[in-house]
């Protein structure tokens, strides 16, 4: 018996394990952060992102990054390599590129970068909200495992209104991590992957669907990061078109206080009958 | 003396020569299409589509696109490589990057594949415009040469309301090639690009600024480029939050009948004094 704490699960998921080739990292698909086919989106996403933090080279902090999900991943080890393709003054693009038994499953690009005092502003405002604690906890079905390690509390568009067509798809929620841990690039990560795919709202029902590639705009500073601490987070998501095989969601991530944490978006793969 | 039709000064700015290596191309900059620093990024975005759309092995048409402007791009010759990452059953990623005298300057990952019927909607709505023939076309300064090559009419947030602080950083205008040219998927990938950046409009001045990272997703069919033909198109974008050094930007590009083509989004680099 070991009195040694356990790692949050996140961080466990996160886990990397350098190798001999400089920029080369294996991890682990975590059963904790499964989705229903291979591993929570988010998570990969999230583990790019620590992978780059993780390399020596690394320059300031992360500025954007896009996730392209090439092929599924099943469970066990992931190849992940973590190259600068080119590092000016205040920032760094990376490439980066998961692969399994040999063959690619996920490529990638992030730009990190310092920041410096500017004009500031944030033009959009959060949407209407009571408080967390006022509302229930939401349930999410047993086999999406990943979601159990969220509080999720739905403002609009929860599961629970995904049993008929939905007019729009807007879902509005708190989420913070289950247990909670405090927020930071990786976990804002995995975060602005959290919402199911809108078709299951505005269609009502389960249905076919996976993100073919994920963007995030950070516009957090680690200070934001920091004073956000392990409090809720306020997100929402809609759909702008859903066309022949694809549609298209963007998002924002709040703190709690009001500030604009990140700007997420995605386009999705997904099958519903033309009727 | 020659009779031979002249080439779209589009169509001569996107032309490759292919070289001796697999998915090496060979591309020169168009002074027709400078910006004020090296060439306008739509150009160098629509150059990459154009290029995964000439190799043999290209499967299907664009859905999404992303572009990272790593570094400076001189006028003159641009070394593509074009690289299928992993092809699947109906879609194929690939990795791209742009470089100059060995130099990476540019990398990008796209999705191509093909689509197929589903149920489909249009949640959001085109903004409110008045006919492009009853606007005034609008002019753009001397030194932004690329301009030069679209007929734009501004609906909201013009260049000549860059001239005071703007109460927020909403552009909505009319856009074609001139001269007119049939929209394709590498013309609305540069037209994508076609926002002048919003830290001008909101400041009322010209600031330094350039695109970091920049994402399209592609919801027009071959099918609807055609029936849009060389038609104008309704375009708008706006920021979200402008943070310390870096704002991003959310766009919709609709035809003139009302279908949503592209939608865009960017991180843009900027200085402005935090007053």
């Amino acid at each position: 018996m070991s009195d040694a704490p356990t790692a949050h699960p996140f961080d466990a998921a996160l886990q990397l394990e350098p190798t001999a080739a400089p920029g080369a990292y294996r991890a682990h698909t975590s059963p904790a952060y499964n989705n229903m086919v291979g591993p929570f989106g988010g998570m990969t996403a999230a583990t790019l992102v620590g992978a780059v933090q993780s390399h020596p080279d690394v320059l300031g902090d992360p500025l954007s990054l896009t996730v392209n999900y090439a092929g599924a991943i099943a469970e066990g080890e992931l190849d992940i390599a973590v190259t600068p393709a080119r590092t000016n003054r205040t920032n760094q693009h990376w490439n980066l590129e998961i692969s399994q038994n040999g063959e690619i499953t996920t490529t990638a690009t992030a730009v990190f970068g310092l920041r410096r005092e500017t004009w500031t502003d944030t033009e959009v405002t959060p949407p209407e909200a009571p408080e967390p604690t006022t509302i229930d906890r939401a349930g999410f079905p047993e086999f999406i495992a990943w979601a159990r390690n969220y509080d999720l509390r739905f403002v609009a568009g929860g599961l629970s209104e995904r049993q008929s067509p939905h007019p729009d798809s807007i879902s509005t929620m708190w989420i913070r991590d289950e247990p909670v841990r405090p927020l930071d690039f990786t976990s804002l990560t995995a975060m602005c992957d959290a919402f199911y795919p809108r078709a299951f709202l505005r269609r009502g029902t389960y249905l076919p669907a996976g993100t073919v590639t994920f963007t995030v705009y950070f516009h957090a500073t680690s200070d934001e990061l920091a004073a956000h601490g392990d409090d809720y987070l306020l997100a929402t998501a809609r759909a702008q078109r859903f066309g022949k095989g694809y549609f298209d969601q963007t998002g924002e991530l709040w703190s709690h206080d009001g500030t604009l944490l990140a700007t997420t978006h995605q386009l999705v793969y997904f099958k519903a009958d033309n009727a």
